[in-house]
């Protein structure tokens, strides 16, 4: 590949379950060129979806020299950032993705989960950038989550930290996917907006919601406001443990701004222990929408190859 | 101060809400003396508490060269390690507790909150050491507890952080003394398991309903394997959010071994998210035990005197 676009740039590839997003991503985090296609169904074979992202990935960078490519995926990568270990909606299955795509685009790759990506973006480039530490939630289908400290993202002793959304909110509540109950994202998520609005979840449904609310819509306000009062309630859990400076909040949920926040801020406060006694961390909306993946991937692929714990 | 022990000697002072608990610890973390007096009662004047740990630290430290001294106090101390900024059960009210310690001994002082100091403990001379990362617990009259990675405690950006007892497991569940319900601690404890056996809680409740527990009272083994499913239905959330190595239990409760820890087990590897995709961390017992304030305390003043957030 040669140079027209500058040094230092990289591709940043979001691989969700229904589409996915490769874009040139300068050092400032700035988005130069992006290229979108859908994903291969989970059911066909590894190597279609693995064709696509080498093809997405060479189709926007076209005449770039790319110094490295990072890699967001929609599923749990181990805690190495090496293989895809499990993810429903894609094709690939326990997957040693970053050699794969390494050999086959012939630059270094790095590779970390999605909502990890997404935080670490939010933490240099977006909402969170100059924080301590923070919480960086996406609210969307479920809860995607990681915590920030100085900028790195937490990953855990195996890659699975951040499963904010499985942490169980009402004992015996909701079913929930993940063959738990009570998961807090049964209560709190941007499919949960949609289901009290008596809407169908889809990936518009977020700027929908959020239009209808601001025009009045009662339904869609309450039903805001309720998912915003679990939001406050389970954020109390989170900041009792981890104490972070700050709370970001992104996702489709998060396009409704304060009539989603204004609740959770008053709920945070209310079930916070040690009220009165400590900062209450603020809770800001993310400023980076749906390229922080890219973004996050990017920025990984520049600063280590290795996910750092 | 002479020199007769050796070089290299801490003190670490563990300010309780009952006893005070003044050691002096190698670097190996071994205590070589220990001294115990009550601790003055909250209601009287802070500096009879000050009175009190500088004569004990004097008492213990009788002819030895002291390096620093630590002290593990029953309370809040801020993100600087400076100050107690709350704690209920102790006469020091928003105290520069560092400072004027530091000028009394004429040594270099660190601080921080007990349950940090336990951890830290553990991290680095008990049942974590070698532990990329773990949660410790203290189960006792709430739960103290800390996230340890690398042998650091994490003290969050308020040095808030490890309130994981007023993580709401249970809505509108039993009252708590921090003002919530449901918080996580009225359901897993010392006092807890004291509760259900119907025994007046107390520092000694845990050893007598171990023994009972051991020699087969039916009453006392329910209530240990009651609070062991409630922890772990708590640490199913907790290693959701944080994916530590390792968790350690100690405090009271925890001297009933398997008792308390196999339906915690059980309970973990049952609510854990991603379970079949994941290793289920180890829960294992502490090893330090009612001295795991004082080593904490020695570790963090021999290592540095600014708590690590």
């Amino acid at each position: 590949m040669t140079e027209v676009l500058g040094s230092g740039l990289q591709v940043g590839v979001d691989v969700g379950g229904t589409k996915l997003l490769a874009a040139v991503i300068d050092g400032d985090g700035q988005v130069l060129a992006s290229h979108q296609r859908p994903t291969p169904a989970p059911q066909r074979p590894a190597a279609e979806l693995t064709d696509a992202v080498v093809e997405a990935v060479r189709w926007v960078a076209e005449g770039v020299r790319v110094e490295a490519v990072g890699i967001a995926a929609a599923g749990l990568v181990d805690a190495a950032g090496e293989r895809v270990v499990f993810a429903p909606h894609l094709a690939w299955r326990d997957a040693d993705v970053r050699a794969d795509l390494g050999d086959r685009l012939g630059v270094r790759v790095a590779l970390d989960n999605d909502a990890n990506c997404a935080a670490r973006a939010e933490s240099i480039h977006g909402a969170a950038r100059g924080a301590s530490s923070a919480v960086v939630l996406t609210l969307g289908t479920g809860i995607g989550g990681a915590f920030v400290v100085d900028g790195r993202v937490w990953r855990g002793a195996s890659g699975m930290a951040g499963e904010f959304g499985h942490m169980v909110v009402q004992p015996d509540g909701l079913s929930c996917e993940c063959g738990g109950s009570g998961c807090w994202e049964q209560y709190c998520s941007g499919s949960v907006v949609a289901r009290l609005a008596g809407l169908e979840p889809s990936t518009e449904a977020g700027a929908v919601l959020a239009r209808s609310a601001r025009s009045g819509d009662a339904r869609v306000r309450d039903a805001y406001a309720e998912v915003g009062r679990w939001l406050g309630r389970g954020l109390a859990n989170l900041v009792a443990a981890w104490d972070p400076a700050l709370v970001v909040v992104g996702g489709g949920a998060s396009a409704a701004g304060d009539l989603l926040l204004e609740p959770a801020r008053e709920h945070l406060a209310h079930h916070l222990v040690g009220a009165g006694h400590r900062p209450t961390p603020p809770i800001v909306p993310a400023t980076l929408g749906p390229q922080a993946g890219v973004i996050g991937a990017a920025v990984l692929a520049a600063s280590d190859l290795t996910p750092p714990r």
